[in-house]
């Protein structure tokens, strides 16, 4: 699995649930391609790919490659991906996040998950074969039908992960067949000049008021951690976009909703390179790498096309290279003997940038107060808009944008909005369009997860609300849901312990009822950087829990055809306060930051426990706290006085067992008041 | 990890906690040996290993080995050993059971786990350094210091798993040094004739009624997993002794507490090889196995010392043999080509012996009545002797063993006693011996972790009391153990959830309060087999919970130098009855079966919810049912009185949440009351 998919985690689950729903008859629908018919239906969604599997054909045979492997991210392993990048999308036509292509001289196809099975049908042309899973042995097992014994099967190795690689050569191992990984890219050669050019933007530096602290600290940091380390490392690379763009404070613009730039690190114990187009860098930007030169903190700046070269030479050295295996390609490990590697799951830079310091978590605070402002602005204005059908999924997308876009130091939304009415929110990657949307009603749940970049922080926060009626089940399963979150977020647990062994807690009330939700329970998050940064969060290749990780806390329940749910908000991990101790580290809890209030309207209160209800109330008293008197400063009393209803103390005597256990006591109160002619 | 050591797990914990406590100053007990005293001390303890060292380090220079490695298990990757197969007891005179040895020509150094420190101290005679570590990184790095360049490091490849080979393999990487696979074990030829001789006797078929079906059906059903696979193995290797067991409805006595016997099974799609002792079969064992001669159902009886020759000729041919890497040793998988293997953490057998079919669930939930008879019965017996001062740990230990031998179909206990008062307790591997036994007071807290071998099952239970006025502190942890106990048996969760991701709720309550325990929260266990059955339980290595599985839930406290609390059950896996179902498969819970109540005396009901005072009440009615008329059959009279009294329901009023909440109406009834005069 490509590990910084965090949306992946869905397909686990949907792909179990779409699996009988996928089209097994000839469809009479005009939106999916039909290759049966004759001649071959296509809808006016698909792209003719004929011409450009041509030109991949030809270059394949120059080079003598039977099967050519295309995957979907690029060469930093990064989640979202430019437009140069979508190699995939250009070749197949299929613009889903994620898949893999293998086309050989006679035959192409294209597999993905779930999510995407209806958009390739749309898509794809009848060139393509649509595989219904993303597993690399059944891609493997298709290699092996469609390409001869002694076939050379090939791919490029900047775009693999080292594991992927690995998955391929065990599919084809003995088998006869060849994995070649071939240096230049035959995609890009087919793509030639309409191939969009690489990003021109500015690289500019964060003011030092926005960085945890000054790069040269920073690196100074790692270098520590080299001279620690029992292997002594002589080197870091760093391959992910997030680990330069932390390492340096510099961010740029050349990925959609994330703050980064193309670039590869390699951190000596007395050098620095930075592979990076220097023409980009602005003056400021410039200046703060090169304020060190000559010496151990000088920057040096080098192409960004020369990082191969330029390891392949640092590779001839008595040197120890120390990289992160999640983020770096094959291409660039292979250039390493493996006793000049030391290989871990994530770089110390990743391991680094996951425990944010005072100053860093200071700001992701103020940052969510500020988008909090954003969300109850937008909350307020749908009540009073909705009713009035004049909102739809994709309206409401643009109104929360803006009303970010308005908050000091935003930087837009941090991925593309999620706004999702009644049976569409039940769909996990769904994301409105301005040709197709569905109008927000008081007869349906209305589902957004959303977030913002701004200088400070990054935000998620995911809220879901009915303006009328729910049915009864809606409220028990939001009720549920609800609980999962409280019950994760108010968990105190030792340190060191690894988020998969405790997410569980965010799924119980959802068990107790025969419910559950197919995705992860969390990622972390980044100070203005990737909304889904690892290595933080709930999942099996996620580092255990320490103070100061920020991770989302996000459950669910999706009603197929009906209705989706997701109350998610962002938490950092702090010590407890516990009455006794085990061990030497204090126990650790979480600190909720995301401050909006649920909605009132599909909360059970007599399902919650007191302590549920008690918890709920300290939060919603830490929301007035600190939200309240930003509404007040930008002068948004009508905001204000929603938030103030909206976090109105619930009765904790309304809990479920406290219902149940009072009942004697009440049966006798009411004896004697009748005896009492009360 | 050597996977089937559940105590293993114990490790992680103590190692941490005790590291502070090692010696590090020259000792002035004369328990332990002092190699810095001029002329060394050594205790009476201490075994003289110099002439054994001198005789392997012969054979080692015959051999040109210039580091040897001795593991503490078997061929079989077995947690408990037979005599015959303790060659690290044998050449370091350490008597703890895990360890590993490692010998040069001029030095000898044993690692092992924290659990046995000073017992190694007691043991060793300074030809040996204490390593107080077990990494197979430490090991590698003093054999690096140890070990010329060009040197040969040497082992028995029939004692080590395919991991722990290939941790050794990359410890040594690069470093010029061979790893040595040597067929002849040097151990056992410097043991010579002192070695003890292999187990004589009698292998026995089970009675039809005391198995869950023939093993002419269990074949069938492991053939059908052969054809149904995607690979298509051709045969299926079994190396665990349980498995082999299993298979054939066959029992023996080779190694203590585990009715098993040395064997090996390759079962093929067309024959079945069983590689044992043909003499020591029984008449009406050896007349089953071949009951199906000639044709696939009949058993080929092989010399146990041939299976690896066999094995050799096997490979020879288009076969693909499907193996679990947990139990097998490197030396019988090196013997395949990679292409050969189907390689999976547990062999089919295992998988399918991990789900007990219904006839072995009801014996194990009839074993677990009777082992329940004597649980109270010596529960009983303790409260009336107790008081007087005359039982230690050690005689209380032999007083319960003898309760379960007096039970139908026993078979002795299926591990050795643990039975600890105070202090004592919170070593986790604590058993009395005859000579150091504590004696029981009403003073301390007493642990008692026992369980018996029965025809029709093997059961496992811990229950801890206390016949004084437990300490505040040891209330409360008492209760938070049992919440964690109650919290996991009673919860709701989707079928194919890991144990991992659950165990936690055997912890919150523990949590909650700053506390936990450092050791695995469940193990599987066997009918008439393992006290500690793979692949069941709750660690990163077992598998997904489903219905029909047996596992253990036993949370626990421990406070050093002070006491121990430990509640352990056996649990069924059962389908849920729950209000909706999400997925296709019904959720599970637990069904406890072990029938023994907990201690009132150390409850503190303030702190159960209302929710775990009704589960705790049902199942005492669950107790009452089921244990009740067996007291009575048995004519147990006084047993049966003690079951009622200590099986009466609590009051659910008295949960600490109900307390609360029912604070307000109290008052407002005690201002009625005090208005009426009352």
């Amino acid at each position: 699995m490509r590990p910084p998919l965090w949306i992946a985690a869905w397909a686990l689950l949907l792909q179990g649930c779409a699996a009988g729903r996928a089209p097994q008859v000839p469809s009479t629908r005009d939106d999916i391609r039909d290759c049966s018919a004759d001649p071959p239906y296509l809808p006016p969604t698909a792209t003719n790919t004929t011409a450009r599997l041509a030109v991949l054909r030809g270059i394949m045979r120059t080079h003598g490659i039977h099967a050519y492997i295309v995957p979907s991210t690029d060469a930093h392993m990064s989640e979202y991906i430019s437009e140069r990048d979508a190699r995939l999308g250009w070749l197949t036509g299929f613009t889903g996040s994620a898949g893999t292509a293998v086309v050989t001289q006679d035959k192409a196809a294209l597999w993905t998950d779930s999510r995407y099975w209806t958009q390739a049908e749309r898509e794809l042309d009848c060139n393509w074969e649509l595989q219904r899973t993303t597993s690399i042995e059944s891609v493997g097992m298709w290699i092996l039908k469609a390409v001869p014994a002694e076939g050379n099967v090939s791919l490029d190795p900047f775009l693999f992960s080292i594991d992927t690689w690995n998955s391929y050569r065990r599919a084809l191992h003995g088998s006869g067949r060849t994995l070649l990984p071939l240096e230049t890219n035959l995609v890009d050669q087919a793509w030639g000049d309409q191939r969009p050019s690489p990003s021109s933007s500015e690289i500019y530096s964060l003011p030092a008021e926005f960085t945890g602290s000054s790069w040269q600290e920073k690196v100074a940091g790692i270098r520590q951690r080299m001279e620690q380390h029992v292997r002594r490392p002589t080197a870091v690379l760093l391959s992910g976009l997030e680990e330069t763009a932390w390492l340096f404070n510099l961010r740029g613009d050349d990925i959609p909703y994330n703050p980064v730039f193309y670039s590869y690190t390699l951190l000596t114990d007395t050098t620095i390179s930075l592979f990076v187009e220097e023409s980009r860098l602005s003056a400021a930007a410039r200046e703060s790498l090169l304020s060190g030169c000559p010496g151990p903190l000088c920057v040096e700046l080098r192409e960004y096309g020369q990082v191969s070269a330029h390891l392949r030479r640092y590779a001839q050295g008595n040197v120890t290279v120390w990289l992160g295996t999640e983020y770096t390609t094959y291409g660039l490990y292979s250039i390493f003997p493996q006793e000049k590697l030391l290989e871990e799951n994530y770089s110390p830079v990743m391991m680094v940038k996951a425990v944010k310091n005072a100053h860093e978590q200071e700001m992701m605070q103020a940052a969510h107060v500020r988008d909090a402002v954003a969300v109850i602005q937008y909350l307020l204005w749908l009540e009073k808009t909705v009713l009035q059908g004049q909102v739809d999924e994709f309206s409401g997308a643009q109104h929360i944008d803006a009303l970010r876009w308005a908050q000091k130091y935003s930087r837009g939304p941090s991925f593309q909005s999620i706004s999702a009415s009644g049976l569409n929110a039940a769909l996990a990657h769904y994301s409105p369009s301005n040709g197709s949307s569905r109008t927000l009603s008081a007869r349906e749940m209305y589902l957004f997860d959303t977030g913002g970049q701004y200088l400070d922080g990054t935000t998620d926060i995911t809220r879901t609300v009915h303006w009328g009626e729910p049915t009864p089940f809606q409220k028990e399963a939001y009720t549920r849901v609800l609980m999962g979150n409280i019950d994760l977020s108010r968990l105190v647990f030792p340190s060191n312990t690894a988020g998969r062994t405790v997410e569980s807690f965010a799924r119980r009330a959802l068990w107790d009822a025969g419910l559950n939700y197919g995705h992860g329970t969390g990622h972390g998050i980044g100070n203005f950087l990737s909304v889904h940064e690892w290595p933080v969060g709930f999942q099996s290749n996620n580092v255990p829990l320490a103070a100061g990780m920020f991770t989302s806390i996000e459950p669910g329940y999706y009603q197929d055809g009906e209705f989706g749910i997701r109350i998610e908000d962002v938490a950092l991990v702090v010590e407890a306060q516990t009455e006794h101790q085990s061990g030497e580290s204090p126990f650790l809890t979480f600190e909720v930051v995301s401050l909006v209030p649920y909605d009132r309207n599909l909360i059970d209160l007599s399902l919650l426990s007191p302590e549920q209800i008690r918890y709920l109330n300290s939060y919603y008293e830490r929301i007035r706290a600190r939200v309240g008197p930003e509404l007040r400063r930008q002068q948004l009393e009508e905001a204000y006085a929603w938030l103030q209803e909206n976090t109105e103390p619930f009765p904790v005597s309304s809990a479920g067992t406290a219902a149940a256990s009072t009942l004697a006591l009440t049966s006798l109160l009411s004896v004697l008041l009748s005896g009492l002619g009360v």
